[in-house]
């Protein structure tokens, strides 16, 4: 499996600001389900790239999201 | 399939303002059908690539859309 | 196909104003066709790549298009 | 044919004025002749590549033309 | 034929003030002769790329030239 | 293995502001588990890159943590 | 001949600001010789790149010349 | 082994204000261990590098990190 | 010979400023002699790129140089 | 031995404020060790590329070090 | 000899201020011996790439030296 | 000898304040040894490349050392 690039590619962080943030990695490709979640604990920060596995990430719960686009308050 | 440069390609992410927001992943290529929905609840953000499946993405309700041409109000 | 460049192509954003705006894809190549056709209700967003089949975008109805040259006010 | 950079390269967007605005395209290579004529009515957008057959576009017609030049008030 | 760079070359674009205004392009190579004229209407716009024919480009009446060294009155 | 690329990859940096604070290395792939736990007392400060192993970080602890979207307060 | 890098260089734009102005090409290479004189008429524009054929330009005559050094009266 | 990126990598400084900071550098791959400890004294200031072997610094002691991410007191 | 990147390399205008001035082009490789010498006039204007022919331009005469430094007065 | 990459390496410039001030080279790879001490005196600069040998370099002694990170005084 | 590069490298401009400016041209690799010496009269201006042939140059007489560093009086 | 990236590498400049400034160029590799001595009288000017053969150089005597990271009197 090529990894060169995508441990160059961009990531995301996001700060929990409760209990139970959960952050759903998506698969890429054909089908698109979940395939990790991670909870996090309020406070926690989680930095994570897209990778050949993940096209897609999903936040649930309160938290704020840093990307290249801006800080996005999920809630 | 070659992921390489999909891995580094450019994301969207959009925050749902009301529950039921669906994203929909339209597939590249001779045909442009649904492929996927996702659906977000009120305060979710949903981050996406383009990938070798998906060239156009369609947001239906009330959603924040950050992009690189700017943030846009679905509704 | 040569998926790799296309991946990483960039994107317009429209964003409808009023039910029933088009957004129209164009073939690539000697032939310039419509070859799909996507239709948008009021408030709806819809982000769409330049493809290895889609080389001009035609916007119909009242709509917001977003691109690198700005925003244009289709009507 | 090599369609990589195709995908990739610039594009123009057009902004009718009123009804009846053509947008030409014409072909690259030893002979430079009308290969598609697109009309457009008062409102509609039009986004274009140039593409492995156009290397120029002619706009008639009252129009804003916007490329990376700046933008054109066609009449 | 190598056309990819040719598809990602630099553009000008001409908006003729003037009925008659003629964009002529000029052979690339040994010879640099005519090889294609283009007559624009009044308030026409007409985009043109460098291309694997063209390393140089003529206009003649008045128009208004942008390039990336800005915007010329051709008289 | 490719490490060439992994080499010239990101680093985000961590301030641990209480002793304990938990820097995580959760891996690429099919599966995102824990691989790595990195304890800092109060004070130090932790430099990693993602690696071919590491494509997700999770700090736990009140800690500064320094990445290209800017400087967030873990808690 | 590897025409694809010259079709992407760069070229300088010259508006005669008299009637008679000579563009003068001088070849590339060995000798540097006139290969191709470009009379312009009082405010036409000419739009030329260096080629392969010619590393050199000559203005003769009151013109602008614009190029990425800024614009230059020639007289 | 490919060294040719490693020596373009990005690197990090540190002054030391206290005698016996730490600059550890830890293994990069599937274990990460400390493969280096370099001790330096109040006012030395070290530079260094990511490697193929190290892909994690941690600091100990009062020092100030130099990074791309800023000026960081670890202390 | 490779002249794809000598298409592309950089370029110098000179504007003379009295009648006489010589452009002079110095050889590359083992031996830096004269190869071409170019007068100009009063107000002509003259644009070279370096070749593979030429690593170095000497200008004689009251004249503008244009380069990349800046703009410098040759007397 | 690949030296091109580091021939164009990044560099940073020591400027001695007293006699003795020492530049040591470590080595790159699975051992740090000490390679090359280079003794300055008072006022002497030195400027110094990472190379295929060299991943880490200590300043020990009063000096400026100049490195893309800023100024840093060495004690 | 590959002198693609070559061709596209950087150059500094000298303007000679006295007469018997000497631009000095020493060589590349093991032997660093003199092997051009241009001399100016007072008001000339010289342009010099490095070259395969010339790592180093000296400028000895009264002088303003343009480079990517600034400009230099040379005396 | 792959001397390409070398003739592209990156330049420092120096300018001697007194008689008999030395720039020492030092040799890249295992060993870190004088490889040439150049030495300036009042008001020279040096421009050095590093190379294949030099990897460090070293200033001695009242000059004025031109590099990216700023201006620095050496003394």
């Amino acid at each position: 499996m090529e990894e060169e690039m995508a441990v160059a590619s961009d990531y995301i962080a996001v700060k929990a600001e409760e209990d139970g943030v959960c952050i759903i990695g998506l698969t890429r490709g054909r089908d698109t389900k979940f395939h990790h979640t991670e909870k996090l604990d309020k406070g926690e920060v989680y930095i994570a790239q897209f990778t050949e596995m993940t096209s897609a990430i999903k936040i649930h719960g309160r938290a704020k999201v840093y990307c290249k686009h801006g800080i996005i308050d999920a809630e």
